[in-house]
């Protein structure tokens, strides 16, 4: 009796702390799709420059050393508009993973509160539903290992393309430095 | 019977997978480990260097613009030595999660196994072994969950610390750009 009360508090403590999870992915999705816009608006900008659309006087009369220092520019752009959208699909990733632990949670309540009675109080009917919640269990589990190779395999590729970003720039001939 | 050779074919094929996933991440772990200790390398002349401990030509005359492109040089140093430093821990994350994968299948085939048989059939102890396991296995969901959160917070740190690092380059009159 006092230990399944100390479940439901611990539960209930848990399911907090993911509703809290919750609300930080949430925030940093709204902060990075605020990002997003903001970076597309200046590329678009950028490419008209680089394209010489643009009326203003400095673009008409632009050097290559400006046109390089637009490149760079353009190249940081980029860089970090990667970098968001990476950020971007693990937070989803996370936000998934999230909803399964929540999922796991409950699936576990309910067969810790059916465990807790003896199997020979059960009709077949309540026996057959425990092992479904089981097998939902299982389910789930499996689930979480996929989302798991998915993000191991994130970053994986994250790492090749910076690699190859970095040695196409390195190729044109640029160099990845502070200024 | 022919269910049950499904299952293991599976389960084997998933070893395989994990197998795999373990060599992947073991490869990338001496991949970080070699680069450290070159970036380490290079961070100790460097430093020398600034402090103008070297004995060469080029530093005993350096002029305030070198220092200048010296204190850059050790800036991308440090920028890169942090990613590697998260990128390994985020790599043992991974490590420990697969393990856990390893325990819950080892589980599961065994839970899976015992299910298979009717509960009228088993002992007393068999019945308590089979609680024992799903215990296990609800410990090591819990382990998981832990891991989740651990990758979220350091994801959610990373970012904070590359704004951090951006303000202070910018305070400092640098600029964060291609050079």
């Amino acid at each position: 009796r006092k230990q399944e009360k100390m479940e439901q508090r611990q539960a209930r403590h848990e399911n907090l702390k993911r509703l809290h999870r919750a609300q930080v992915i949430q925030r940093q999705l709204e902060e990075v799709e605020e990002r997003q816009r903001v970076l597309e608006e200046r590329g678009v900008k950028l490419e008209k420059e680089l394209r010489g659309e643009t009326d203003n006087e400095f673009s008409r009369n632009s050097s290559s050393a400006d046109e390089t220092q637009l490149l760079q520019t353009w190249f940081k752009l980029v860089l970090e508009k990667n970098k968001l959208v990476r950020y971007e699909s693990e937070l989803m990733i996370f936000a998934q993973e999230l909803e399964l632990e929540d999922c796991q949670s409950q699936l576990q309540q309910k067969l810790r509160r059916r465990m807790a009675i003896h199997d020979s109080k059960k009709s077949p009917q309540e026996l057959a539903e425990e092992q479904q919640v089981l097998g939902e269990m299982m389910r789930m589990v499996e689930e979480r290992d996929r989302l798991v190779v998915l993000l191991e395999e994130q970053r994986l590729q994250e790492r090749a393309e910076d690699k190859d970003l970095e040695s196409f720039v390195l190729s044109k001939g640029y160099q990845l430095n502070w200024m």
